[in-house]
Parts: structure tokens; C-alpha cells; sequence
């Protein structure tokens, strides 16, 4: 498992902000991925925004981000897409 | 203003897909830029990926996404910050 994933859910917003923070300060990550599905997709870019912007203002930034979906089954045999985000922040060089 | 671009908000999300694959077919457009604010990015999300994977697969892709914040005073005076997205879809060469 990749220590520097962040999945964002429906935990108290700050908790996913002091994750991010924390991989790049006391961990010392060059690169911390924020990754979220269907309706946690806006979320996630606020993590990613107030983590870059106010907390690690100058140091971290948005280095890529991609979009997808994902296709799967429900309980019914229904086709369901959910889409997902991962955001990248890495360290200034 | 701009006509390529389509500001996602509360409206039945099928109009804004409407709106994206009509930029492409009928008006011909190279690029579309899919953008919104806050809770609506997520849905945002949504519309890039259904237009571009089930309606328009093959001929158009996301080319870019940016992600920023804007900061704003309310009402009372106390500074807001809302995050906003940008996603380019753009015609295959």
C-alpha cells in the first residue's frame, strides 16, 4: 500500500488536511495523491486547495490531476459509473 | 463572452451534457471548457466524464483540468474561500 494516498470520505474535513500536511512535514513525502469518488470528487479539491494554499503555502502545489470513471455492477445487475479525481501535490523544486 | 464555455449548476444534470456534446456537434466547437464552484464540482466531473466516455467516445477528450480557489467576503464580512474547477475537452486530432 502507498503510504501517500489519501482517500477522501465523509471524515471531519480537517482530518484529511492534517493527513496531506502531515505526509509532507513530518513524513517528508515529495508527493501526497488525494483521491476521491462520486460526490466526495468536491472535497477532495478543497483538501487539496487549503492544503496547498494555506497550510503549505509556497512549498507544495498541484503538480496533475486526472479524471476517470468507474464502471461496476449493483446489487441488481444495474451498470452503475461513478466518476473519480486524483489530485497530485509535490513539493517545490 | 465566451460561448464554450458551460457554467455546471443545480439544473437536471442531462442539460449540461446536452450542452457540451451540442458545443461539439452542432456548433462545431474545438474545445469546451466545463467549470464550476464548490459542491457543483463534483458534478462538474460527472458531465466531462459522461459526455466525453458515453457520447462523444473517441472523438473528444479531457485535454485539462485546473483546479484554484476564489476568496470572497460575505454578508457578516468574514473571508469565504470556494474552490473551482476547470475541465477542457477538446477534439482528437
Amino acid at each position: 500500500m502507498d503510504d501517500n494516498n489519501i482517500f477522501i470520505g465523509g471524515k471531519p474535513f480537517m482530518n484529511y488536511v492534517t493527513g496531506v500536511v502531515m505526509q509532507f512535514t513530518t513524513k517528508n513525502a515529495d508527493e501526497v495523491v488525494i483521491k476521491a469518488r462520486g460526490k466526495f470528487i468536491s472535497r477532495a479539491v478543497d483538501v487539496a486547495e487549503v492544503s496547498s494554499k494555506r497550510f503549505l503555502e509556497g512549498s507544495v502545489e498541484v503538480k496533475n490531476i486526472k479524471i476517470d470513471s468507474e464502471e461496476f455492477k449493483n446489487d441488481e445487475g444495474k451498470d452503475i459509473r461513478v466518476s473519480i479525481i486524483e489530485v497530485t501535490l509535490g513539493k517545490n523544486r
